[in-house]
């Protein structure tokens, strides 16, 4: 039958492309161009943007050491995050859910209590829930609207090649919090009888189990007359979403090492773990925090008003040249781990 | 770690209380109520609906028989489908694609070439992509906006216990393509020599494998003024929708069996296949047809205007009653196996 069709020699890895650019030849087809959000009935009085993310068992999260409510809770959160990130306001939200027989009405109603809490902390009133069957564990698809009155979309300024790139909160945190897991996992797995040893771990436990969107950032822009000229939720690491903001805008980016945000506390972890805070900032995933661009004209305006945000670098004209700036002043190529392994991100 | 949660003995399976009763009670955290849709955006000049589906490999197709350009078009018209069904227009489309590594860059080539014949049919203009991994199969989340002038939803009529049901084309075709295709596969792997039979079936391979959603009724609705108090679009079975419509605005319902439009290639396959026609019309999937709730008032204007309309019944005030009724007047209860079987649908 179709087995006819794979006698065709031609079978390119998606590595061998990087998604980045097989998204970007895809959506060609269809005059789209590359986002992380879809931007919509820009003709009414609101224009509209919608984001749309699925997540999958043993890709996305782990049971094992994922509670489900905590799951419902943070999957809603990173539907919510690009809708954030763009200056809109969350105000619909429809899931999917995809189960195996292993999954019973007492799980969906912990993963729905979870995402229940985030819709109502979001007071979010629009929303659509639908189930059905997976062969191989569960699926969650989520699908959020956002809003935002026209006369603001027409004030957003143009992305320049100058913009300031500026951060929601420290970084890496998050991907500590899954490697301490995963290490508790192991011995887990080994041993059962093992009792986890999370104590003293709970601020990166946190960033990754229960990550918390930062929306103080969006309030405070209505409030000091700031508008972002693009933003990017970032879900994959610092150097996805610089990389992304480039590809994006057909710019290139300086990132100062020494003004990226991580907690001490993650430094502390990733001692302990034998693993590199830096390379967890820039490469880790689950941050839950937003880079925004903003034009170089409010430098001091933000820093006057927000000064929360942390401004880690600026766009440069230099097209698809992401640099580092190393504190002795030298530049190395950032890299995403996302970009070069393809889909597997 | 996480086990200790499942030492709870109450453990539910979804069939013991149904798939729409669990939809219903987790809705209701959220003050939200059973649709099929997610309206929104009502405060504008324009209202907007959104809908969205999961299609996971091994429950939702099979790539052994479907080929891939196929599957990426019927996937479209499948998000399409409730937005038409609800007299909206699609406007936008996001789609989010899981692949294990079985799936090289040209089977996602395949795939969206097939999307993207449908989004140029129904000139779709903003489309967004995301590909993730999977660790088994393709997983494709589609999610589609809509779009209506807000004065047609204050026109909407309310939907009452007398409203006409209204079929826009013949239903178990798709299902009668889906069990032949399915009967060619257990031959092919019992004996991969032997070359699938498909010849003559063309009809019911058509309506399964290339399924076209119908619009020109709702062409028809804008130009004869006729504007309908619901609609489903049907995948899951006539019984499924009537039964869907029914608890959504707590009516009953009767459908008329010698109503019910079959075509007679398939009730020539299903003898052939010894399968029942109207069994697969009432509860086979993948139709793509849409049933109209239409204020029993139009009753001879849509004779007039939209012969291509089959009335095959209407609801009643008996909330819940859902009945088939056979030509010497007997009433049987509908089943819809979507329902009984919990998620299994």
């Amino acid at each position: 039958m179709a087995k006819a069709q794979n006698s065709d020699p031609k079978r390119t890895p998606v590595e061998e492309i990087g998604k980045i650019n097989l998204l970007e030849r895809l959506l060609s087809v269809t005059g789209a161009s590359l986002n992380d959000t879809l931007r919509y009935g820009e003709e009414g009085e609101f224009c509209w943007i919608s984001s749309h993310i699925l997540l999958l068992e043993g890709i996305d999260f782990d049971l094992i050491y994922t509670p489900l409510k905590h799951l419902g809770y943070k999957s809603v959160l990173g539907a919510f995050g690009p809708i954030v990130a763009h200056n809109y306001t969350p105000e619909s939200i429809s899931i999917n859910i995809g189960l195996s027989k292993r999954f019973f009405v007492e799980d969906i109603e912990e993963l729905w209590s979870g995402i229940a809490a985030a819709l109502d902390e979001y007071k979010i009133k629009s929303v659509n829930l639908n189930l059905s069957s997976s062969l191989t564990g569960l699926a969650i698809s989520l699908s959020s609207e956002g809003k935002q009155p026209k006369e603001i979309l027409v004030q957003t300024p143009k992305v320049q090649p100058t913009d300031l790139l500026c951060l929601t909160g420290n970084l890496g945190a998050a991907y500590m919090g899954l490697q301490l897991l995963e290490r508790e996992k192991v011995l887990f797995n080994s041993n059962p009888a093992i009792q986890p040893k999370l104590d003293g771990y709970k601020f990166i436990l946190q960033s990754y189990l229960n990550p918390q969107l930062n929306t103080s950032i969006k309030d405070l822009f209505e409030t000091s007359k700031i508008i972002p000229s693009d933003g990017v939720f970032i879900n994959n690491g610092l150097a996805d979403a610089v990389k992304f903001i480039c590809k994006k805008h057909n710019t290139g980016a300086k990132v100062f090492l020494d003004k990226i945000p991580i907690a001490s506390h993650t430094f502390e972890i990733a001692e302990e773990l034998n693993m590199d805070a830096i390379t967890a900032a820039l490469n880790g995933g689950d941050d839950f925090q937003i880079l925004y661009v903003i034009p170089l004209s409010k430098y001091e305006e933000l820093n006057k008003e927000i000064p929360q945000l942390d401004i880690i670098g600026h766009l440069t004209s230099n097209s698809g040249e992401t640099l580092l700036i190393t504190p002795d002043g030298a530049g190395i190529n950032l890299k995403a781990q996302g970009w070069s392994e393809g889909v597997s991100d």
